[in-house]
């Protein structure tokens, strides 16, 4: 095509900037987690596609841990519609609207932080952007990142979002209630593909409409909160 | 937290560097149009969250197209998988791998043109990385934008997404031979919702499974041919 046209040269894209973001990213999310490990606060980075029932998720997270002081933090480019849900679940949430950036970075958790009342909290969930990209490689000072990914996005999302599965420490494969509805959708190639990309791979089968999965999903979550609790 | 720590300055990210990004991808994808135009193709760029159905409601495109020349660029992170499917539906497919991008830009599809026979199409499929974010702000130089949503992301994708759904041309709100199992949602309200944020609202309810919408959404396409027919 350039041949037939004698098109021109094109804009090159600065490779730099984008580690220099991260440096400074890198800087403050460890500042972030300096400060979840020093109060004892299990800090959980939520991910997930739009519509992987992460809202859902933490919802049915709140019946699960109930007795627990769960705070939250939700982020979209637009409304609060998640983090109202969350106040109606019984979770002390407050929203980050990001306007046109596709993920949350650590200055924006860092910011929110200081009107959330997440020092008294046992855990604080940072639902991030809905997106399987860019919100995998800015790390918020979390303790874990979990990645909710519904049946209903196919089998095959791990393989072709490689660096979002392999930054995950726990995947939460949501609405399995759906799947006799979907017939050409098998939960063991959904986990063969987890197992092909996961360095670590752990993964839970859950639904949020009937509960199935949420007993082991609070067992890790009680799991991770020995760990801070035993380092603090 | 910052009172009580003494953290020091962050990063600044340079908003400059965005813009002339986009000022460079926007000469390339108007070279790219102008091709198109003159070759009397029609280029659709398809987008959409991650298993939205882009893939499949190109594969059924291809049985309610029958007749038509048909290439598609399929774009994602990493895998052929959609190339390999839109091949085994018919159509003339090559993959596009972006490694850690999020999104298809204007040279990435310039590029991928040199190896397609897309002269002799009567439509180019550009199907995007699966992201309800940045897909929307890179111009590729196509005709129309397509957006997929299925009704398993929820109700207030458009709400949450309003950058995506501002740009598109048309939304196939996809998956609807699942709605009898989703009790909690319904086609009017995603409605709505499109009507809220799209300038020109234009949206078609379609089933890939089983056909339903595939004679509305052929013609939508027969339309824009027409366009393009008439203006080379």
């Amino acid at each position: 095509m350039c041949n037939s046209c004698g098109c021109g040269d094109h804009e090159l894209v600065p490779v730099d900037v984008h580690e220099r973001i991260l440096a400074g990213n890198d800087k403050t999310a460890a500042h972030n987690r300096a400060h979840f490990g020093a109060a004892g606060v299990v800090a959980i980075n939520l991910m997930g596609a739009p519509g992987a029932g992460k809202t859902a998720v933490l919802e049915a997270t709140a019946r699960a841990l109930a007795g627990c002081r769960i705070v939250a933090l939700a982020g979209d480019l637009a409304t609060d519609n998640d983090a109202v849900r969350l106040r109606a679940a019984g979770i002390t949430a407050s929203a980050i609207t990001t306007g046109s950036a596709c993920h949350l970075d650590a200055q924006m958790v860092h910011k929110a932080l200081h009107d959330a009342p997440w020092r008294a909290a046992d855990y604080l969930f940072i639902e991030n952007v809905g997106n399987l990209v860019c919100p995998a490689i800015y790390d918020l000072g979390q303790a874990a990142n979990v990645v909710a990914l519904s049946v209903t996005e196919g089998e095959d999302k791990p393989l072709k979002y490689p660096v979002m599965f392999r930054a995950a420490d726990l995947v939460l494969i949501t609405k399995v209630d759906l799947l006799p509805h979907l017939p050409d959708i098998s939960l063991d190639r959904i986990a063969h593909n987890l197992t092909r990309v996961m360095p670590r791979p752990q993964f839970l089968p859950v639904s949020s409409t009937d509960g199935r999965g949420l007993d082991a999903w609070r067992t890790w979550l009680e799991a991770k909160r020995t760990l801070v609790s035993s380092a603090t």
